[in-house]
C-alpha cells in the first residue's frame, strides 16, 4: 500500500508497504481521511525518535472487524494500551507502561491507506458529522482534557496563548464551559476566526499581569510560556497543552511564591468530543487550508510547515 | 533596642533601633524566641533584596495590644495584608499585592527586641505548648499547607525530597495523613531522626522511578527537583516547598506528556498548626541544635549556615 514513512527525519512516499493484518482484538481499518498536526511537524524535525508510518489524526472505514463497526466510519483514540500494566490497572490507560502510540510511538499511523487500532479504542462517527469534521475528533479531545483536569466556571478569567490549530480549539471548547475567555496570539487574521466566533482576542501587549486564573499555552515556545506565566494571579493554574523542543528554563522560586499550579495535559476523551462535534458546538471548517491526496502527502508536509498555515487533510480514499 | 539588621548583604547587631510604635489595628510585641530558617540564609545571600530586621519565626508576648491578649504568649502569621486589593477581596490574602513580610518584605522581623504585627495576625500559645516548640508554629504550618492544596489519602504513595528543617516538618505532617511515605536525603543522621519516628528513608538511590503518587521538593536545588521528578508515576503531582536561587531548567514536554502537575506551595494554616503542636503530634525538640543569645545572632547565623546543622534558637527573652 501507499505511505507516508519518516525514517531518520526524512520522509519518503513509498509503495511498497504491507497492508497490516490486524493481531487479536484490532481492527483493519482503511484510513479515509488524515490531519496533519503539530507533533507530525515535531517528529519530522526530529524531536522524538520515530521511524514508521507518521500521522495520528484520521477518519477511516472498518473493513476487517467486529460486525457493528464493519464498514462504519470510525475515529480512534491514539494509545494503544496493554491493559495489564500498574498504569493501566490504577486508571491511567493512557500513560501504559508498554503503550504504541498510533504514528508516535512504535505503531504505525494514519498517512496510508490501511491501518490497525485495538477494537477499543474505535468509536462510530455520528452519521450527521461530515467526515472532514470527524477527522478532528483527536485534537477536539484533547482540548477537552483541560476540562477534564481543572474545574473551569462562568467566573474564571482565562487565557489562551497561542492562535494555532491547537489554540484555536482549545479557546473554542474552553468558550462552552462560559467563562471569561482572552486568546492571544501573533496573527491577526488567525485572531479574527476566534474574534467572529465572539471570543476576545489581541496580541501579547493586552495581558495583563497577574488577573487570570487560568491560563493555557499552546504555542511550545518560551516566549508563549512567559506570557501564560505572567498572566496568572497567585494561586492560578497553568495549563501546558503543547510540547517543547528542549527544555524550559522557568523561576520556580516565583511559581512557589505565587503559589502556581502547572499541569501538562495531553490526550483527551473521544466520546465527549464526538458529542461536542456532533451538536456542531465547535466550528471545525474554517481551520481546513488545504486539501492533498496521499501521493502528494510530501507536498502537504511542505505546506502545513509553512507560517500561519491552519489544518492540511489528506484525502486518501473515499468515505463510503 | 538590639536587632540584627540587614543591610547590602551584610548583617550587623545595631543597638540603636528604635522600639517600634505599633501603627493602628497592629500590636507591640516583645519578642521571647526566634527561630533562623533558610529563607533567612537566603535573604543574606542575597537572593531576595531585603533591608532591614531579619526573621520570621518567634514566640512573644504582647506588651501592648487588645485586652485579651495582653501579656500573653503568641505567634504570628508573617503576611501583613490591606485587606481591601483584588487578591485580599478574592480571598488570597496570603497574596495580597499590598502586602508587607514579617522579615522578609518591607517589614521588620524577630531578631529583635520587639516588633509589630497586625492584631488580627496573633495567635495566642496553648498553655501546655513549651515556648521553645511554639517557636516551630510558622515552618509547621508551611508544611501543613501541602495538605491544603492536595489531598493526600493513606492509599497515596508519597516521597519528600531533603532532610532538612524542612523536609523534617513536611514528613512529620505528611505521616499524620496515613499516607505511604518515604523521605530521601544526603544526611544519615538527620534520616534517622525520621526512621525513629517510623518513617522509612534512604537515599536517592532508593527512589524507583514512576512510582510515587506525590512528590514534595524540600531542598531548593535542582537535584532535588530531579528526584522528585522523577519519582512520579504519570498523573502524579510535585509539590515544590523550596524557592530557589536563580531559574530552574526542566523537560516541559515530559510534564506534558506525562500529565503532571507542579503546585507551589508557602505559607500555610496557623490555627492547624498551633492544633497539631498542641496535641503533641509533631516533634520537633530534636530539630534544635543550638540556642544563642540575641547579641550573638552574628554568631548563631554562622552555626545556622554550616553544613548538617538543623535548627537554631534565638532566645530573646524571658518568656513570663
Ligand atoms: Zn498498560
Ligand atoms: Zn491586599
Amino acid at each position: 500500500m501507499k505511505a507516508l514513512w519518516l525514517e531518520n527525519n526524512q520522509l519518503q512516499l513509498r509503495t511498497d508497504v504491507p497492508i497490516p493484518t490486524p493481531p487479536p482484538g484490532e481492527a483493519l481499518v482503511r484510513v479515509v481521511r488524515a490531519g496533519i498536526c503539530n507533533t507530525d511537524l515535531e517528529l519530522l524535525r526530529g524531536y522524538y525518535p520515530y521511524t514508521g508510518i507518521l500521522g495520528h489524526e484520521f477518519v477511516g472505514i472498518v473493513e476487517q472487524g467486529p460486525i457493528e463497526l464493519q464498514n462504519k466510519r470510525v475515529v480512534g483514540e491514539i494509545n494503544a494500551v496493554c491493559g495489564e500494566c500498574r498504569f493501566c490497572r490504577n486508571g491511567y490507560p493512557t500513560h501504559c507502561e508498554n503503550r504504541t502510540v498510533l504514528g508516535i510511538v512504535n505503531r504505525n499511523g494514519t498517512f496510508a491507506e490501511y491501518l490497525t487500532l485495538p477494537i477499543k479504542n474505535l468509536h462510530s462517527v455520528p452519521d450527521n458529522v461530515p467526515t472532514d469534521v470527524a477527522t478532528f475528533t483527536e485534537p477536539v479531545a484533547a482540548a477537552l482534557e483541560i476540562q477534564q483536569q481543572v474545574k473551569i466556571t462562568a467566573n474564571d478569567r482565562v487565557l489562551v496563548v497561542g492562535d494555532g490549530k491547537l489554540g484555536q480549539l482549545v479557546a473554542q471548547t474552553l468558550a462552552l464551559t462560559g467563562c471569561d475567555l482572552s486568546v492571544v496570539g501573533r496573527h491577526r487574521q488567525k485572531l479574527d476566526y476566534l474574534a467572529a466566533l465572539g471570543i476576545e482576542t489581541g496580541f501579547a501587549d493586552m495581558v495583563r499581569d497577574r488577573t487570570f486564573d487560568l491560563s493555557v499555552e499552546c504555542t511550545g515556545n518560551p516566549e508563549g510560556f512567559a506570557i501564560a506565566r505572567r498572566a496568572l494571579r497567585p494561586r492560578g493554574t497553568l495549563v501546558l497543552k503543547s510540547t517543547y523542543a528542549g527544555h524550559l528554563t522557568f523561576d520556580a522560586s516565583s511559581l512557589v511564591v505565587d503559589e502556581i499550579t502547572l499541569i501538562g495535559s495531553r490526550c483527551g476523551p473521544f466520546p465527549k468530543a464526538l458529542e461536542i462535534i456532533s451538536q456542531n458546538k465547535v466550528n471545525v471548517n474554517y481551520l481546513i487550508q488545504e486539501r492533498y491526496e496521499l501521493e502528494n502527502a510530501i507536498a502537504a508536509f511542505d505546506r502545513a510547515q509553512q507560517r500561519g498555515i491552519l489544518k492540511v487533510l489528506l484525502e486518501i480514499s473515499a468515505d463510503s
